[in-house]
């Protein structure tokens, strides 16, 4: 059945497989009268790409978007916005040795016993290289709400044992391993770069603040706003958590510690 | 929100306009393990092409399908399967001069009235055009069911006053209305270059018979297959009525004898 | 797999049988600050009765209506409206003598192949007492749209031979047969009985008028304002065809014939 | 718009406020052929339910799970099943006291945000009584399950600084807390009883291992089985954060260190 999609207002549809002709996605129920154009997307995607740095694994993805629908003269036009991008360096030649092995940690095994056989290039669907669609429509979407003035801002919080202990936006972007901690940024690069001369790899902990959010988006029960978002995030290849605010520390604390306080801010709540 | 998404266990995704970059679609939920290349789908695609024959709108498509996911070494994965044809001869110039008129009969108006503005170019997304991605689509499923004996084939019944009054179905690929009845195709051919010839169009309608399905397809209550087949025939540009069966005639009709006796046959009801 | 749910910003989930406890329907999506009571509902569940005339089944339900949930001090809260009706009079003795037999016309047949088992009492979740579900939400949307000032006015075109030739709302609830045309409703009540009379039962078209409805309800390109009202009505039971506007006499027409010029209002198009 | 539904093939739509007439769920989807009484379903909310030990909550719930439709002669029938709880001991002067305070940890704020006023009474909609629907669409799904010898068992890890360091799965029903090592368990209610003496409560948290799961449940890439259990978990009322497997100790983790070699057993993987 189906499963490559997720929202319902803004609703996106990816496909594409790390080495076939390409990744894409289909964006349905972006209001019409946003201006966008492809640069708009490129930036988004430049910064999830592979290969930009010596932390990342070493394909070289070029990765270019393209606009297939939805936009004329410049501005959505309320109709799915098409979206792809050309799958280049995509040399499945090295994984011809492997492809009767199952590697622990992906899902070669599921595959085949879901789907009788796999595409074993790359990890095919199960590759992270599907996520090229989700960052081009967020892209989209962190254009949309803007206009509300929401801004969204994700960064590393943890690298195996480093942990960022001082949060500074600006720093995000000045380093390699994006942590808002400059002192710790170094020390995660090293870390990185050591376990890659073992062939090995580290885990890690990704953090996002949004700010701007209005009361009440989401709807109860099912659909509450951390649950979708918990769904979204549990959904990327690799990610075996979620939180929410203070997260599995509130279970430590006792309702009078865990509980914030409801305070009036230019006398409205 | 979301609007070019049907079905659920086999979900098509349509995306494009008449005169954007292409048009295209993305099936979700096809199962793995079926043999399939683009020259399945062409053939589908090649018999609704606009342009073959004099009968048509003038505009030639020389609609060529990409397959660009869910495909490996010929044999369906499970995953999405993203195809699409790019948009040729598709001169929007002569759209310029109409751009501020409504046409009566197309979504012109309604679409203005939606979203604010449209692309005026050829019909943007109300085109009829946006259906080579339900035939892509139709193609794949048409040879899913074909693994189980059930065959779809469709005709066209009535073209204007002109209704088919024998249907041999070894007659509709020999004429280019698609008539079953030869006699019936060549009246429907004159009517219509006699309607062009006069700077008009002519109404028609087209009959889908499908054979070998099974009993209990479709889903009570509301998923009913008579329902299903009903809003797909109906989001198709200028159908105004979809009839299952005897349709409308049953209207005028005792119960007795509109009910079909159930037999057995070969021992099976 | 699911199929008892229809809509999407409001949405109806149905249950129920003919013979079982009750039949019942959970409204999602209804705004918050409708006032509602059950009696806004009861007076559309009264005129769907059955029994209430000598042209009807004889099954007699005195359904009363309960609101269980999404009301709180006469309005709507936003939250999941449930309502239902017991069953009374579900006298299913009488069903046991027919229980190995498969009625044309009726669901016994497909129910027992898709089920492997049916609930034969008065044709179960087949029954046309599902639609009480139906009816029951459909009269909080009539509140809601009355907000806007859209009304929804349904009556019987035809039955068997005698259609409708005045269209007269004002006649319409004075008969017990609800046509617009007080001197073919009598026709119509005649054949009835003829055919009750001769253990038959007669076929009929209904008719329903949306008016105030502004343009660009819907969603190109499958769900359509077009597309979801066929499918919601071929999803009754017993209904075989549906047609919007000039439905299947447009396959007899011209273009120039079938378009209704676009015409200035109040200088508004 | 909805979002008191979640699932697909195995679909839940729960209904019901704290104080309301009583909370309910329609489980669509539900195979044909299971045997099902109310038995079945009762004993999973006798063990949810409140008032049952001096750790709850104080509102004694004497619930009756009803039945409603979707069973025939003890057997599901395919169509959907209606269940509901009447709501007894249902107090809700008490909150008239609070009802224009916004309580912190409460969705008080919120949804007077989003609806405009709110079912101040026990938190309405957003009270955790509404998982009593939930809890009796999941003792349906466990009976199912338990068909293909699947086993869901849901357990206390840690209540405020109390950890459960051995998991003896038979201890889990022997004490109040349900907490599979009985020397913590102890300690669990003497933490428990001690804060609410001091008008306060505990935070926790709740591991659930479901055994015999087949490879291959879920669909990539949105509807991961991760991804939808960490939606469904989110969605419970105060739940905070959701692991699978090791969770956020991953982060802190090798790949080598991370990743389950892959072993046969009995020649199968």
């Amino acid at each position: 059945m189906d499963g490559s999609s997720f929202g319902k207002l803004f609703k996106i549809t990816t496909w594409g497989e790390s080495h076939g002709s390409g990744v894409g996605v289909v964006v349905e129920g972006c209001p019409a009268g946003l201006p966008l154009k492809e640069s708009d997307i490129q930036k988004d995607l430049d910064r999830r790409r592979t290969g930009q740095s010596k932390v990342t694994t070493t394909r070289k993805e070029g990765d270019k978007i393209q606009i297939m629908s939805g936009i004329f003269k410049g501005i959505t036009t309320g109709t799915p916005i098409a979206m792809w991008v050309n799958n280049k360096d995509a040399d499945s030649s090295k994984y011809e040795s492997i492809k009767h092995l199952y590697r622990p940690g992906h899902a070669d095994y599921t595959y085949d016993m879901k789907y009788g056989f796999r595409d074993y290039r790359g990890g095919g669907r199960a590759s992270a290289r599907e996520t090229v669609g989700r960052v081009a429509a967020g892209a989209i979407a962190k254009k949309l709400l803007a206009r509300d003035n929401i801004t969204i801002t994700g960064f590393t919080r943890q690298i195996g044992h480093h942990t960022a202990e001082t949060i500074n936006f600006k720093e995000i972007e000045k380093n390699i391993v994006r942590c808002p901690d400059a002192k710790t940024a170094k020390k995660m690069v090293t870390a990185i770069m050591q376990a890659r001369k073992n062939g090995d790899s580290l885990g890690g902990v990704v953090e996002v603040v949004a700010r701007g959010v209005p009361a009440g988006l989401g709807e109860p029960v099912f659909d509450k706003l951390d649950a979708d978002l918990a769904k979204a995030v549990m959904s990327i290849p690799a990610v075996k958590g979620v939180e929410i605010g203070a997260g599995f520390q509130t279970a430590a604390m006792t309702g009078s510690e865990c509980n914030d306080i409801i305070v009036m801010k230019n006398k409205k709540r």
